[in-house]
């Protein structure tokens, strides 16, 4: 296989790594998220992702990066990536439970709420407006961004939005059994409170029924001016439906291969519905050697934090697939 | 007098205005400090500033940008240069009371304390360490930082922070009428403290008795690899003194004439005790024909929010002397 399915076109002397951070309290929801031990717990897991991708490891708490069974976290791929390539990683605080342990670039937006019950995201639109603003902030001083994302409960929030944007959607899921009952379930009394409100403007449904992420992205993504790729999987697919239900340009998509492989949910198609491009990273985990990163291969994480995207950026940068996969053993080799 | 007392020999092509946000809670004893309506109100303004420069109004309360005696709030100087020169400023919270009504760059700081009876900021070191961060990623995107501090109260802690340093140092106020005797009143017992404790190291005294701006500032300073000019007066001071103190480079300071000519404050005999170089700009409001500008002549106001350094920025962006005395005009003028 090869490690990326389509190399895209984007010529750049000054690329940026972002990751937007959000929570829903969807994740909450017992069942719903495989990003953290406990439910309440994954809303500290942005927090503690993007502590591990700026400093190498989490002194904020005694936790291990990761996963409850033993799959290294994706923010530890994205870490190796950084320390690869040398990057300078910028996180936008869209809307978090927690305070983060690093500098963000805090858009002072609010967590996601359920949207079962009433509006899930008041400050959509503030959201949207700020994301304008970080867009053209961007534009002067990069020519590429990869943004990508780590809002844990956020594939079932993409999923809302899908089906409320009219598409024939199923997501995937950080869990290797993907709960697509319980997300149904949910998804299905947020459809009928949307059709009772008539709802049918982008920023409508994400102010019903989003989380933070979306309308921080899509405010980035209409105002960006250098080459754009929107980093992840069924969650970043929404964001490219939101854009397009805008009217906007829809940039290309970057995740790994074992999103597209995922077969409870339906990536390919969906883009095909969409109209985007979608570049797969495929870094072979399944000979690297690494018992919890070849559970990536079986469906487990798959991705989060801009995981593909990193690994594309690191390519792009001019290192090898081979050097790629072996900074990933090596950081991942470091925690146990 | 000439526009600007000296040009900094600067070279660039991708310059970035930025300005830290930060609260002591000294601002709130009556009398300390002048910019805000009350002595609570001042927490305020750092929020109400930023929201006007990027904006280039105050939509989330019903003020006005001008200080109790009506003279316009230095920010509106700076909100002129960004709409003059087209630049994108990037604020920092380095530890506000307040939640910020525009994105900021958040170090997840802290408020400063009153430091007559206990440390002022507990979380000194943790802001310096993130301030080395944001040197790092702005050095990735920019090759001129300028940057500007909006700090109620600043020049009280300032002024303790420099005596504690050894200098012999008069600072300035907002006031046209500089409240020396309470400043002294404060820096006394601050120093009592500092004594007692036999503090010598520059970080130890930034949280005996700094404010959150500082260091930021100096982390940023150490880690910036482009040029970069600290735009204000006497807190920008305290700052160079902080770094030459910690052994680093010291930046060149820009400033306005008005901070140089504040009989109250000793600004060249300090730069020169320091050994910081300082551009001083004249903007010349004593005949632009505005009741509340010319007031910055006979000591009100001064400086803030880098607006000297957002001038210098303009006028080295290509924009003449006459041309930014008329979009300050302009901009002040569309208030009333």
């Amino acid at each position: 296989m090869a490690f990326v399915s389509e190399v895209p076109k984007v010529t750049f002397t000054s690329p940026i790594f972002c990751s937007i951070l959000g929570n829903t309290l969807l994740s909450t929801v017992p069942g719903i998220s495989g990003a953290g031990p406990t439910p309440d717990k994954t809303l500290l897991t942005p927090v503690l992702d993007a502590e591990l991708i700026m400093y190498g490891s989490i002194t904020s708490m005694p936790v291990k990066p990761n996963t409850p069974t033993g799959c290294p976290t994706p923010a530890s791929i994205t870490r190796a990536m950084v320390d690869l390539a040398d990057l300078c990683p910028l996180f936008i605080n869209a809307g978090l439970a927690h305070i983060p342990t690093v500098p963000c670039l805090d858009m002072y937006g609010c967590v996601g709420g359920d949207p079962r019950e009433h509006d899930a995201l008041p400050c959509a639109a503030t959201l949207y407006e700020r994301g304008m603003w970080i867009g053209k902030f961007l534009s002067g001083s990069s020519d590429l961004l990869v943004l990508g994302e780590c809002v844990p409960g956020g594939t079932t929030t993409a999923l809302c939005i899908l089906r409320a944007l009219g598409y024939t959607a199923s997501v995937s899921s950080s869990f290797a059994r993907n709960p697509v009952t319980k997300k149904e379930e949910i998804c299905k009394k947020v459809q009928d409170r949307i059709r009772s409100g008539n709802l049918t403007q982008p920023l409508d449904l994400v102010r019903a029924t989003g989380d933070p992420m979306m309308p921080a992205a899509a405010g980035i993504a209409r105002s960006y001016t250098g080459d754009l790729l929107l980093a992840g999987g069924t969650q970043m697919l929404a964001v490219a439906a939101l854009l397009r239900a805008m009217g906007g340009k829809v940039p290309t998509i970057v995740t790994t291969s074992y999103v597209r492989d995922d077969p409870t949910a339906n990536m390919e198609d969906l883009a095909g519905q969409i109209g985007v491009k979608v570049v797969y990273v495929d870094p072979g985990f399944h000979d690297l050697g690494h018992a919890g990163l070849a559970r990536y291969c079986i469906g487990e994480v798959k991705e989060g934090m801009g995981a593909g995207g990193a690994m594309l950026l690191a390519y792009l940068l001019g290192h090898s697939p081979d050097a790629i996969r072996a900074k990933i053993y090596e950081t991942v080799s470091g925690y146990s």
